[in-house]
């Protein structure tokens, strides 16, 4: 396999960096170009009316017949995501593991894309020829099973790229990570480690998922007599695994509530990812021939998403279950950065019904903390270290952990999407920059909400709209009709009766000055009607209101 | 003093619960009312563009010729900052400790208000009668100075207002914490023990202030080569007190930036609550004739607000301050929930500039955990236990607390805005409702921002606004000019051509089909616009776009 290498291997983020989300990068070798991952990022809190957001693929629409297929590491939406948008412009293969596929699959049926786009999945340990690439991929712990990393051969030598992942030794479902191959490879020898950075700043070691299961032990035993109700992320199936295994042993029914977690629960126990004992399993509309402690639900919500089961249930406003008091709710989450206030007006919510909140100790991390991070460094041993998966402060934190485990510093590169970073044996360097960005999605439109759309949103956010319509008569510009003031988002219109008739008198005056001084170009007299009006508008409020005049011709 | 007890003392807090900020409550015992504090809140996420949010003080308005005067506990916003508002309708005297008096003396300056409103210093176990009521004000500790508890003695009892609170048996300035007269009032008789709720889901005991000294002296004995920048809360005196005793043992200079900090260490100073070595203070402007290693700057912005000067500073705007590599930054505080994202973007981009950023282990809490309710409780040994100062859950939390040191559960009230309840020896419980509520101010507005307002703020800001404007000939209603569409934050018109003609072209025709059905009412019109206007968009985009039709008439 091994050919002489007369070029360098090209990696070039096109999104993730800077932040949590949109995870994609290109692996280029001469006329190869392989992608991994394809993921999507939630809006930012100033992304006014924006559903998601997804990389901007241009540089992969220039050099479509380079594009060989999607490597992909896990099933989770940062890395998924964007597939159904993407691969719409640019249809090569993917190539995942089985859940991860059955995952995909399912997004891509609710795309009408299922028959279009070719999968292929992968097992562990299984190598895939694409162009000058040869990709293995390797076994990974992680909050999702199935998630993998890749070893990705080219002929300037071997990228470990981990995607998501912990070491756990007891997993729930199937085998620990794969920690003797990446030693194998780091043995051989590996040009760069690519490596998951989002608990990068966290001392010690993430504890396994087992561990959770422990606490719920430790939560049934203690509430025997009321119904448990268990909020989880809706891809975490080892979770909610552990949760109907805890249930069977102490005679409970599960209820599976919440659309995504339904689909994934579907798709793995068809896959063969869990083991759901019989009868163990019944549908919410069978709670109530059960009484309440016999009974468990495991639901969405646990972030506070304003829509999942949870944060309806404790709205009041879910149609099948009806937060009671006594029951025990159990939040197996942390919050997401963002979603703090969201979690406790839940939290709030709930104990208000009377429940008994538990949120505390029953969640682990998906992530590698330090100590994992070293031993990954330790077994890979990499030429380069390039760290991925987080913000800025993230990559940091890796990078000095990569220098305190013996990386050269000028070995470390902290790049952001964009950079073309070459690597070969010979040497390493950011040698260009290719055009990325985000592209808005907002309903059934892709991208046509840019950064004009958005600024205006927010200025309409901030402190709305007045609008003056004015008919002129074409010619001679007499005002026919108007001007007439309305508003939206700006005051309280039956409270400003005057401030509102004051601004009319105002620009009544503004128009006879126009027709005094002979100014007919609509440009110039909508101009004048904003600043008149602007800054009466400030003066009286100290606000300011976007201010639109139109103008009719009649 | 104590005369027979003739009617209930009335409890009516009239903001405060439910969430954190906005404490007012009132005390009333037949025809005389004393309020606790007048505090602000900050907007809620989705109230956009509103600067600050006070409480709805219409009970106090209606009963204006009861109402005897506002004590307040301390100087935080959510204890004063509505005063200048509240002020301005109930003009009554403030009672205040002397530090307290000094940052609300500065609001009322601000506002112009400062020759309106009567105000009173009042020392540690000093007592005010006003009215019925006696109110004594004794030494607490919180992360601001000469915070105070509130004895307020009435006819029916005794009830033993904490203000927010901690222990602190080694404060940085002046005494711990007047537990002997907690327990001096409790051995006598206390009705009712209102007690701040903030911390009670934690366990233990808050720290000292003095601990972050200690940390100070860690992170100053380490870097001691590299210029300092600590951010903090602007009105932790102590924290700021201590930041100067440090920089002063190193050798340092200290520069204070911030107009909050600067402020409210300028008061604090001039009435003696701060000890500042002589030459140590210096303008931000000398700092230049210091070499790094020989300065300090003490900032606002540690909850990552936009336009503080830490944000400032990491964002490379701010005018005198550039983040150089090696900086060593200090985010003295643990971000308030819903400022996770703000903090962690800094923290971001200040590490972007090479700066090292410190933000673990160096802030204590205000309030009081667990313990500490538990100590004051002890103390207290009240009848009645009313948690306040917390949301709904921090409340519950209290409760289980009281219970579990043996208050009867039949006497904790958990309250809400609005609720009389009255208290006496012979019982307790909510006997009616108060209007309360939200007034939003929004620059100079003060309540003409409302619910209407702020719903068309949030419908612009998801979906943006279309506008059809018409010019009809009055009488026949034909049609003279128009329709002419014009939208802001929906779309990006350059790209959206075909759906704005389409659109046209369909509001063309539904005024054809008005006319033919002698359609003339306006409002039916602007129905039918926005009817067929929104399904279509809807149909094209999934979006909701504000349609708002204008007519004119010439």
């Amino acid at each position: 396999m091994k050919k002489q290498a007369t070029a360098k291997l090209k990696v070039i983020p096109l999104g993730g960096l800077e932040r949590i989300g949109m995870n994609i990068t290109a692996f280029e070798y001469e006329d190869s170009i392989i992608v991994v991952d394809c993921g999507l990022a939630f809006p930012q809190d100033d992304m006014y009316g924006i559903d998601l957001v997804i990389p901007d693929v241009t540089y992969l629409k220039e050099n479509i017949d380079r594009v060989k297929g999607f490597f992909i590491t896990h099933g989770h939406e940062d890395h998924i995501g964007a597939i159904p948008y993407v691969l719409r412009e640019i249809n090569v293969p993917i190539y995942a593991t089985k859940l991860t596929n059955g995952i995909i699959e399912h997004k891509l049926r609710e795309h009408n894309m299922l028959t279009k786009v070719k999968r292929k999945v992968v097992k562990y340990g299984q190598h895939i020829n694409l162009g000058c690439f040869r990709v293995e991929f390797i076994r990974t712990n992680h909050s999702i099973q199935d998630a993998a990393a890749l070893a990705i051969h080219s002929p300037a030598g071997i990228v470990v790229h981990t995607g998501d992942f912990k070491v756990d030794y007891t997993p729930v479902f199937g085998d620990a990570i794969d920690l003797q191959r990446f030693g194998e490879l780091g043995k051989k020898g590996v040009l760069a480690l690519m490596c998951d950075s989002t608990n990068a700043s966290r001392k010690g070691f993430t504890m396994s998922e087992k561990s959770v299961g422990k606490a719920f032990e430790e939560i049934f035993s203690d509430h025997k007599n009321t119904r448990i109700i268990i909020a989880t992320f809706a891809s975490n199936v080892d979770r909610v695994q552990q949760v109907i295994n805890t249930a069977y042993r102490y005679g409970r029914k599960v209820a599976v509530e919440g659309r995504s977690m339904v689909n994934i629960v579907g798709i793995a126990s068809e896959l063969g990812y869990m083991q759901i004992p019989a009868h163990t399993l019944i549908e919410l509309d069978e709670l109530k021939h059960y009484p309440d402690e016999k009974t468990v639900i495991v639901t969405t919500g646990s972030q506070g998403e304003e829509m999942a089961a949870l944060s309806r249930m404790a709205a009041g406003i879910h149609k099948k279950v009806s937060i009671k008091p006594n029951d025990t709710i159990v939040l197996s989450s942390t919050p997401i950065p963002g979603n703090e206030k969201a979690v406790s007006k839940i939290i709030n919510e709930l104990t208000m019904k009377g429940a008994n909140v538990i949120f505390q100790d029953v969640h682990v991390s998906g992530h590698a903390c330090q100590e994992e991070i070293k031993l990954i460094y330790s077994l890979v041993k990499p030429k380069y270290a390039v760290p991925i998966h987080g913000e800025y402060r993230h990559l940091i934190a890796q990078a000095r952990i990569a220098e305190e485990i013996g990386i050269d510093k000028e070995n470390i590169f902290i790049i952001s999407s964009g950079d073309v970073l070459e690597l070969s044996e010979d040497g390493a360097g950011i040698t260009g920059k290719v055009h990325v960005g985000d592209v808005m999605v907002d309903g059934l439109g892709v991208g046509d909400v840019g950064n004009i759309v958005l600024r205006d949103r927010q200025h309409l956010a901030e402190d709305g709209i007045i609008i003056i319509v004015l008919t002129l008569e074409g010619g001679s510009n007499q005002v026919l009709a108007g001007p007439d003031i309305v508003s939206r988002g700006f005051v309280y219109v039956r409270g400003a009766e005057s401030l509102m008739e004051e601004a009319k008198q105002l620009l009544v005056e503004k128009m006879d000055y126009c027709m005094s001084k002979g100014i007919t170009d609509w440009g110039k007299i909508k101009t004048e009607i904003k600043d008149c009006l602007g800054d009466f508008v400030w003066k009286e409020t100290k606000r300011r209101p976007m201010i639109m005049p139109i103008i009719m011709e009649v």
